[in-house]
């Protein structure tokens, strides 16, 4: 199994550079002194197509050679990476196609749409979806991008972090949200490298926590059909991402469903910024834990600012 | 009548500095499209408070000799003015007092308390409003800080686009939306000195056109109780703002109830910022006049961030 390394995250940062934001570190008063430490907000809800994922997608789809790429990528997934691989795609001129469930919501089918991607439907199972892309690639030999078990991916993810404390300097602890853990693992390559001595926090749903089984098992346990409001951390750690997860993750801290959504409130209030709920998990597991960070620095990576704004989780519907 | 002059911006600054943010220019590739132009957003959502308000409300309470101070300062507003006071008081460690018609959400009057303001309760009229603030006055000495036709609150508000223009250089033309003209008195000020050449264009519902029809008329009108979901912006001008307002801008450009919803709505979805629905009555004018604005750059002011997240104007109740 291929593992990037911090030789990948420099060529990451490179060749996706000129296709990404590099976006801005906020602070809040209200929430240091919430805390009582001094808190990061590494806003990746202002990124390109609205999360994080364009890092790892770009770095993906840039890393191809032209005959790859020729034939176009291909993945999996109804969220923030079928929207950014998509945007890569566009960026390099090439084709991309996802296989989405028929179930999937209309706009995220159309978001996929506007950028130039195909949608191919599938019946709402994994097996339906492993299928049917496994069809595709075979007769298209489109490059099949996951959306965080691949070490393109991963690399990219952990250009963030590099933007963090390239800002910041030194910090004492990073706190990012985990689902299949791209993001998380990215974070812990660019820390064990950089700044070994960091504490690396992944925040998981209670609701969603098979992350957390796992690293207390020391072996991957998959969630079943979880439900949370985070919706992006629905899925289970991967080879390379446990890869990391089990070396580098410090703790995996858990908060429910209403803390999840509290937080996601007190952001766009206090702050007045959108973000997504999965975003708000790191944000609830930072205020839960208000004493392992009280008079620490202490970044935080806001992952997306993906939201529908017809159904906001504090208003009864 | 006193007005205030560009050597009172030049102080205004230097007092309020330690007091306010200097909030950040935003783009948005998006809005660029759809205009066809570069527009720039002074995003004053991420003031402290939570509105430019603060700018002026600094500049009257760090104006005053210590002996006036002592008596404290006092307003009469349900809005961001209230709020505004209420900081600029405690950060100067003066008592502060803001009269609100008893049915006033409770949310604001408790934002008054939290800052260490008290609130006085008065029957909702304009008579009942200013007899109580009259007497107060009397009896307490405070000084009372009106919200908009105050020479000091002007000044204040001229920072903010003297911010932009340092940062942005040659602008083509500005829009700031208009209740009272506080704002847009202060754009006046700092542009005539300036950037003379800059186009200065008012915003302003259909429903609260009274500075529209003013312009118009030459002579102020008054609205009676205007129905708008922009509730910062159902005052009316006074005899200070007239005098800009009537001098130096160029037009005033109407919006519907839609369309400030909708641009509201876009520039959360796509900026993935919370704006009020008075900061979206400057994009709404921005987006139903892009022939004005194509290929020119436009600073639009973003004038305030702080919304009831319970109760979104795109959602039915």
């Amino acid at each position: 199994m291929n593992v990037p390394t911090f030789a990948d995250v420099s060529r990451a940062r490179e060749r996706i550079q000129p296709h990404i934001h590099r976006t801005p570190v906020l602070t809040s008063r209200y929430i240091d002194g919430l805390v009582g430490g001094e808190v990061f907000f590494k806003c990746e809800n202002f990124q390109r197509a609205g999360a994080f994922k364009v890092r790892g997608a770009c770095n993906a789809v840039f890393s191809l050679n032209d005959q790859a790429a020729a034939n176009g990528v291909a993945t999996h997934s109804s969220g923030n990476h079928a929207l950014s691989l998509t945007y890569a795609a566009m960026r390099r001129g090439i084709s991309s196609t996802v296989v989405m469930p028929r179930t999937a919501p209309q706009a995220k089918k159309d978001a996929v749409k506007d950028y130039g991607g195909k949608v191919l439907e599938c019946e709402p199972s994994t097996a339906a979806r492993e299928a049917m892309l496994k069809k595709l690639v075979e007769e298209t030999g489109s490059d099949f991008v996951h959306p965080y078990n691949d070490p393109r991916v991963i690399a990219g993810q952990a250009t963030c972090s590099l933007e963090l404390i390239e800002e910041i300097g030194l910090i004492d602890a990073v706190i990012a949200p985990i689902g299949g853990g791209g993001m998380i693992s990215g974070t812990c390559l660019t820390l064990a490298e950089k700044l070994p001595g960091a504490k690396i926090y992944a925040a998981e749903p209670s609701n969603a926590d098979d992350a957390y089984r796992s690293l207390k098992a020391g072996r991957i346990i998959e969630d079943d059909a979880p439900q949370t409001v985070a919706d992006g951390l629905k899925v289970s750690l991967r080879g390379r991402t446990w890869h990391f997860v089990s070396r580098f993750v410090d703790d995996i801290l858990l908060v429910s469903e209403s803390e999840i959504v509290e937080a996601m409130r007190l952001v766009w209030q206090r702050m007045k910024i959108v973000i997504e709920p999965s975003s708000a998990v790191a944000v609830a597991a930072l205020i839960r834990n208000r004493d392992l960070f009280a008079g620490k620095k202490v970044g935080v990576i806001l992952t997306g600012g993906n939201v529908d704004l017809d159904k906001l989780p504090w208003l009864k519907q």
